[in-house]
C-alpha cells in the first residue's frame, strides 16, 4: 500500500477551513463546482469534473466515514476510477501561530501506478485552490482548475 | 521506506526539459537562484535557499549519479536536512503527443514525517515552476517561489 501525503498552512481561522471541507457549497469552491451529497457521518459525496469544453471527465464518490469538527475528515471512496475505490481520504486540521495547518492524506493505493504520480501532483494544486479560498476568498475548482498534464 | 511520486505534462521539447535538469543554468531557473557545482556523473550539485528577507534557510546537496540524455537523471542527497540525507531523487522523460511527461520520484525516506508532506507538497509546487519555465520563459526559483506554509 501506497500513501500521497501534502501539508500546506493556511492563513485562516481554524473553523473555516473545516467548513470548506464538510460543506457542499465550500467543497465546490476550491474541488469542483459539481458537488453533490451530504456531509454526514455514513452519507456520500459525489463529486464530478469537467474538461474546459463541457465534457464530462468522470467522478469520485466517497462516503464520509468521520467528522471532527475543527479536527480531522475521513472519507472512503466508493465510487470512481478503479484505482482509487477503497482508497481513505484524511484530513488534518491544528492551529500554529497564524495558520491552520492541513495534513493531507490519500491511503492505500493498491500499486504506485502512473496515475498515482499524477493525482499526488493534482492533489497539491486542489490544496492550493483551497488555500486561496481561504485567504483570498477565490479558489480555482474544477473546472476552472490549474491544468498540469494531458489528463488535466 | 516511502516515497513522494509526481507526474507532470510539458509542452516542450524533450530535450530542453532535460537541459532544465541538468545544467546550472536550467537548474537556477525553476528550483532555486542560487545554484552551484557541475551536472555530471560523480559530481554534486549545491542549491541554497533564501527567505524573502535575504536570511538563509538552508539547501541541499546532491551527487548526479545517473544522466541519461533525454530519458533519465538520478541524484542522492549527500548533504542537507537529515530526512533527506541518503534519499534519491530520480527524473524519468518520455514524449506523448504534445507533452514531454515527467515523472518525478523522491525514493526512500525513512518515515512518512510531517516535514515529507510539507516537501511533498512543494516539489509539485516546483514542478509547475519547471513547467512554467519550459511552457513561458519564465518559473518561480526560490527566494520568489510560491510559499506553502510557515516553512516556506
Amino acid at each position: 500500500m501506497v500513501d500521497i501525503l501534502h501539508r500546506v498552512g493556511i492563513k485562516a481561522p481554524l473553523n473555516e477551513v473545516y467548513k470548506a471541507l464538510t460543506t457542499r457549497e465550500g467543497l465546490a469552491a476550491w474541488w469542483t463546482n459539481d458537488t453533490q451529497g451530504e456531509s454526514k457521518v455514513g452519507g456520500v459525496l459525489n463529486f464530478r469534473f469537467r474538461a474546459p469544453d463541457g465534457s464530462e471527465l468522470g467522478g469520485f464518490e466517497m462516503k464520509v466515514l468521520e467528522l471532527h469538527p475543527g479536527e480531522r475528515v475521513l472519507w472512503q471512496v466508493v465510487d470512481g476510477p478503479a484505482e482509487w475505490i477503497g482508497t481513505k481520504i484524511s484530513w488534518d486540521l491544528r492551529q500554529e501561530d497564524d495558520y491552520c495547518l492541513v495534513h493531507f492524506k490519500h491511503l492505500d493505493w493498491k500499486e504506485p501506478v502512473e496515475f498515482m504520480h499524477h493525482c499526488s501532483t493534482k492533489w497539491a494544486i486542489f490544496l492550493m485552490s483551497l488555500k486561496s479560498l481561504l485567504e483570498t476568498g477565490k479558489g480555482s475548482p474544477s473546472p476552472n482548475d490549474v491544468k498540469i498534464d494531458s489528463w488535466n
